[in-house]
């Protein structure tokens, strides 16, 4: 079962244990996720060209690949990343951006997803196309579909795949083969902002670089942005000042805050 | 004629279409440029890679080509994505930075021109060397010449183009084959700030996307980021707290904003 | 000998010069590097593509070359800015990101010291493994030495090479042949925030653009950005804050508030 006490011993963890994650994410992104990784006392490296992608990722305590900007080059990395994370035993994420919406990053996906990874991380439209479930395509990297439609899908798709699938939205879903949790935290503004999920998913390479239990560890990274996006809305005046409230949130978060605000839904 | 009631139903009429904006930007503003649109109401997506540049520029609701960090991959799929457009009747915006100070860029550029922007936006050395006027080449991305100084050749360039030129600086000038329109709001922080061209440029694709006039959408799109620029630099303790303050600023404003402080010089 | 009196009429003498500094360094650090550039008064420009890199270089005031994100292609573009830059008199400064705890990047950034760079700055894992010291290879980005321990193979390393090495940590050291500087400012959460050391680089370039000793140049820069960054440690309520702030601060320092705060320590 998962509790939020939990989610503030994952907290304390991965600020003791200082993971070191290298990211291969897209250029949009890429600047505030390494900041939200500081946040949390995590050593981002955005080790992403083909030259030192896989050895770096034998070594590193955990890896996100990110398809937002992909390209040819950058998936070479990241097969080659994937390929010697597995090999390694270096946990890893994918967050597959606007997998649906557009044929060559879904086939990229699907193909990095033989490679084992540790979790995935997407809205629903990219959970439902990336679990193969046609008509669902996002609009852009929108979802067309609510989280909550696709938490079936998301379990089978964990199941089959033996990871964590995570579907964030409204209410966020983290499910395994065998277990489910809904979340409850965020912020209006969370989705006004570029790049939040992608920094999500580097969250969550941070804390399941760090907790033996992927799916506990998920669910810790989501409920930790959840509330800490909370905090940074209510101070915020938009979406600009959002942004260094929410860092700043994740920089200053103590598990009495998870404790007190959390919202653990099943 | 441009009033300033037209720039705030065209605020309206962003906020209520949600346009999909394809950006194909250089990696210093992509970030910026991702958080002005979502601040305006419009849903941005950096597609930019030669094997999804294509499909999705025709579908969809506009396109913005910068030229800022161009490289021969980069333009490989930016001749992509403006061939779909034109064909598939996407309204698309061209942003010259450091035309003419930079004889590569310069030559894509001019090629890209063929397939016909609906507006080109830049500083007065950038449309002024686009429209082939030798002896203005600006400083890196810096202008050399007042904007008030490129008014003639722009509304020839417009008119031999076909579509609407925007020459931005101290005051910004729109003009097609026959309009001409002088905005005069601004701040001192702005041209302090980086990006803050290309994301103005993002901002004109998105009114562009949505608007039957393109001269009146471009200009709309300009004067609410004068009038957004303004309130940001009232409160900014410097061009820092700036950025986030203009993200607000954007997210936050109203036609009524517009009609109290906006300036239409013409 | 370095004086606190020199920074300040170093800082005088950037924001009169606006020198045109050419950045070819990491999708990370490019943004906010631009915009610590605008705020000290200098005028950025990442041209970093294989087309204009060289050009451009013998034009700039100074070039900034940091291996960040290093791939094939920007390691092109690198070979040609330097070389156009030794050969123009340009000043440039290598920033050797991650150098020691990737062997791709040492080995291009030891090919690239070979064109003769004016400045290095680095922390003290990266300086000492660019300088050939085994043993002291970082983790990911971050030092495992302190900047102290280092200090006896800067100066070594820079009457080497012949020209300024900087290593920049708590203390802060700037060596060249025969002078020695400690720098004590700085802020707690500098570290905590994503390219720092990346930005403070690009100061550097813009400051030896401009000063006749690069020594007292290189000196002057690290003093600002310890100076500023006191500043918007002392506001900031964590490290997401802390980015505005220190941009802030960058653009409204004056000299005064360097000889009343600023800690030379030898």
């Amino acid at each position: 079962m998962f509790t939020i006490e939990r989610a503030g011993e994952a907290l304390e963890a991965v600020r003791a244990g200082t993971p070191l994650i290298q990211c291969i994410t897209n250029v949009v992104a890429s600047n505030f996720s390494a900041n939200v990784l500081l946040a949390i006392g995590a050593s981002p490296a955005m080790v992403d060209n083909t030259e030192e992608a896989g050895p770096f990722a034998a070594a590193a305590s955990g890896l996100l690949i990110n398809v937002g900007t992909l390209t040819p080059v950058s998936a070479a990395a990241m097969r080659i990343a994937v390929s010697s994370a597995r090999d390694a035993g270096t946990p890893w994420v994918l967050d597959p951006v606007a997998v649906g919406a557009l044929p060559y990053r879904t086939g990229i996906a699907r193909e990095l997803m033989a490679y084992g990874p540790t979790a995935i991380r997407g809205n629903a439209s990219e959970v439902m196309s990336l679990a193969g479930e046609a008509g669902h395509a996002g609009r852009g990297v929108d979802s067309v579909v609510l989280s909550g439609d696709a938490v079936e899908v998301a379990q089978a798709f964990a199941a089959r795949q033996g990871c964590v699938v995570a579907v964030t939205g409204e209410v966020d879903y983290v499910a395994d083969a065998k277990r489910l949790v809904g979340l409850g935290n965020g912020h209006a503004l969370m989705p006004r902002i570029t790049g939040l999920g992608c920094a999500l998913s580097a969250l969550v390479a941070a804390f399941v670089a760090i907790g033996e239990d992927a799916w506990a560890a998920t669910a810790s990274a989501i409920l930790v942005m959840g509330v800490a996006g909370e905090q940074a809305g209510a101070s915020a005046g938009g979406p600009g000042s959002f942004v260094p409230a929410l860092v700043d949130s994740l920089h200053n978060l103590r598990p009495e805050a998870l404790v007190r605000t959390g919202r653990v839904l099943s």
